[in-house]
């Protein structure tokens, strides 16, 4: 187990489409028709991306979504976190309650590798993703 | 979500635990007690960890368990895929059906970017888990 969330690859999917058609806003719909998304889920999905400040929804009849700032400066951490809240390795940095939060002798190293995790993650952008 | 299971922190907490003690063996119920492991669970993740290679099980009065190689040559990717199967980043590569698998956009770059991640934790072993 060490992956990302549906949803969290649906979110991933439909920044980089608005990367990639950065001329005009586009529609959940037609995001959910051309990568065979459910359309209700891929609408929450960009409804908290929006929310999260990642996504701008305009209004009107070419209504649709545009990113909120360059994807550039979007990573992928950006969206996981957005989606799924914060990254954590381990199941007590998850809030999961742990009967050994006292005396666990690997947390902090593991915290350690998740700076470097979330590093790698953060250095890559929704544009890297949208070239590739 | 980006974690590990609870089975590959208790097995990490075990063999970190027989790296510092590598003079004899340690029973499961030893490591169990002094990290408040529940016994039943921590047993099954040991036998697992010995069926994988990672462990070896010695029997006898003082049986237990032992290290099967130098901490130094386990990293902490042997355990997480000895315990939870291959690491994958995306649902498809842990083998979730996904109705996008004939399209989806971002299944490379995220290919890619796990390879990355896999190596830092590739690069840390147990014997360095011990020294912290």
């Amino acid at each position: 187990m060490f992956q990302l969330s549906k949803k969290a690859d649906y979110g991933l999917i439909a920044l980089k489409h608005l990367a990639q058609h950065s001329d005009g806003s586009v529609s959940a719909r037609e995001i959910a028709s051309e990568y065979k998304i459910p359309a209700p889920l891929l609408a929450k999905v960009l409804q908290r991306l929006a929310r999260k400040g990642l996504l701008v929804s305009q209004q009107g009849i070419n209504g649709g979504y545009v990113l909120a700032r360059e994807a550039s400066k979007i990573s992928i951490v950006d969206v996981m976190e957005a989606i799924d809240g914060p990254i954590g390795m381990t199941p007590c940095e998850r809030g999961s309650s742990c009967e050994q939060i006292e005396r666990c002798s690997v947390r902090d190293p593991l915290m350690k590798l998740k700076v470097k995790v979330v590093r790698i993650l953060g250095d890559t952008s929704i544009y890297e993703l949208a070239m590739n």
